[in-house]
This record gives C-alpha cells, structure tokens and sequence, in this order.
C-alpha cells in the first residue's frame, strides 16, 4: 500500500536505540518541514483548488504533530535545538524534474515517499519503543502518514495520467529505496 | 496600537466598492500568504522555539482562514483564480535588511505591518461591507490580525533591543503608509 521497495534495517533500529534523543529532536523538525512541504506546493499551485484544500489540511496536521513531538520532547527533559539534516530530503528534491508538470507529479510522488517512509518507521518505532508512552505516540500518528502517502499520489494524478503517475512513483521508490539503505551516519527519522 | 502611519483611503473603498469579487479572491491568497510567510520563519529561526510556536499558531489560524474565505467565495458564486498581485508586498520585502539579527527584525516587523493594514482594512469592510454577511465575516477576523500585529512586534523584540525595534518599526511604517498611499490600479486587499 505505502509503495515502498524496501524495509528499514537493523542498522537504524540499532542508531534509534543508541540516539532516541536525537531521533526525536530530528522528528520535530520533519513534522515542520512536512508542513513547509505541503505550504510550498500551495503556493506554486495556488489556483488549484482541490490541491489546496487538501495542502492546507496537511499542513495544520503536520503542524498540530510538530507540537506533539515538542511535547514529547519536554516531558522527556529533552531541549529542543537545531540539527544538521541527513541528506534524505535533499537527495530525494534533486530526483525532481524542473519542467512543468512533471515538477508538479515529481514533487508530489517524493513527499508522498516520505509519508510513505515516516509511516513505515513510525510502524517500527511503536513496536521497538522503549516504554508504552512512545509507543502509543507513534501509534497515534501512523495513520495520519499512510492517509498523506495516498493523497499526495492522488494528487499528482491530477497532472499526469494514472499509468504515468504509477511508472514515475515505481522509478522514484527504487530510487527511495536506494537512498535510504545507504542512509547516514548521523542518526536522523529518515537515516 | 496598531502603530499604522495613515488611514486607507477613498480611493481604496472606492476600488472595493466597484471590484468586490476581486478584493474576496485576493483576500484569500492574502490568507495564504500570510501562512507562508508564518511558515518561512519558522523554518528560518528552527531552534527558537517561541517564535516557532507562536509561528505555528499563526500559520493554522492564517490557514483557518483562508478556508474561511473560499467558504464566501463559494457562497458569493465567485470562481477562486489566480491574480497578479499588488506590490504591495515586494515592496514592503525589498526594506528588509539581508544581514542578521536585521533582517530577523525587519522580517518581523514587516508582517506586523502587514498585519496591521489588513486588520485596519477588516475594519472598513466590516463598516462599509454590502451585506451584514459580510460585515460579520470582517468583524469576525478583526481581533485576530490586531493580535498577530502584536505577536510579531513582541518576537522582534527577542532579536534586537525595544528602543532599536521601535526606531526601526516607525522608519518601516513610514515606508508602508508612502507605498500604500501610492496604492494600485489593480483592486487588491492591499492596492
């Protein structure tokens, strides 16, 4: 269903298991630049009215989680800060052809992998995590991912027809899958 | 309060008055505007985390918003477009000093001027609207653009001494009321 060509490995269960601070640090900033993702695609496609319904939910949603994480953060005692990004994002936007519409389905198919990602991890994060309280906090916010994963690639079919969409999100996964199993040394939600 | 230098004009009322439907679908990309420009700072200023919380409160209210004005606009029968915008805005962003902590304050202040003329136009429509609809609708917004004015000069404030922000909000209000007074042949929220 998340489209994804892979599964996390041990390799970052065992960085969140040594860095779960950092990991959920790293978590608040993705929720914000989730919404920052969703705030930019309505204003390069603000005339698109059902993109931008559906964009401005996504970005309150992501908003209303980049709380909770605070939340989490400060009932932990754990001081939010700035972090280095891995390079996930950055090399998954360099994938994006520059031309419309191909921008428009490219730069949806690769915020529709990252949902598909965060949901694949929050699954692993609720299963591995070490008391009840993030468990069920990752838990909570798996299906918000799944429901975005869906309505990004929903949405690029509104550019391209569903074959095109379907072969372009196929090269882009493989592409994901790649990315992600190389990851980072830094321990991040998307390493 | 709202630290404005003038009073809009006739000539923006009268503008209103003859471009309505216009002035409504400006108004929401106004809405959508202000949340990106909410959501930038954020991602500017990531490790403050009181201006990213109060940040993300203006971002979903700014959003909350703006559905709320594609709601009249539905209601009016008035197709939502894409309009070329006034200068307003990239004139006001042109003041703003690239280096920092300047340009935090500028920016700042910039969208609490910015604020601060919507909310004294919110209460011109309300008085002078065509329909008690749309009287209530402005009334409705009024406090919230008041309060965001203020929100805004506050967080200046944590980057640059009261005295140094207040010298500089009184230059920058200055600019806005000879940029506003000049105004725009297209009918805008801001012309």
């Amino acid at each position: 269903m998340l489209r994804l060509k892979s599964n996390s490995s041990q390799r970052w269960l065992s960085q969140v298991e040594s860095n779960l601070d950092e990991i959920l640090i790293d978590h608040a900033h993705c929720e914000r630049k989730a919404a920052s993702t969703a705030m930019g695609l309505m204003n390069s496609y603000a005339e698109r009215r059902e993109l931008c319904d559906e964009m401005a939910s996504i970005v309150i949603e992501e908003l209303e989680h980049y709380r909770m994480v605070l939340d989490v953060l400060d009932s932990r005692g754990i001081r939010f800060r700035q972090l280095r990004p891995s390079s996930y994002g950055s090399q998954l936007n360099a994938l994006i052809i520059r031309t419309e519409p191909q921008r428009a389905v490219d730069k949806l198919l690769v915020a529709s992998l990252i949902e598909a990602r965060s949901c694949e991890r929050f699954d692993l994060l609720r299963k591995h995590a070490p008391d009840k309280v993030l468990a069920d906090f990752y838990d909570s916010l798996f299906e918000s991912e799944a429901r975005h994963h869906a309505t990004y690639v929903r949405l690029a079919e509104e550019f391209a027809p569903r074959a095109e969409v379907q072969r372009r999100l196929n090269e882009l996964s493989e592409a994901e899958a790649k990315i992600i199993e190389v990851g980072s040394e830094l321990a991040r939600m998307h390493s």
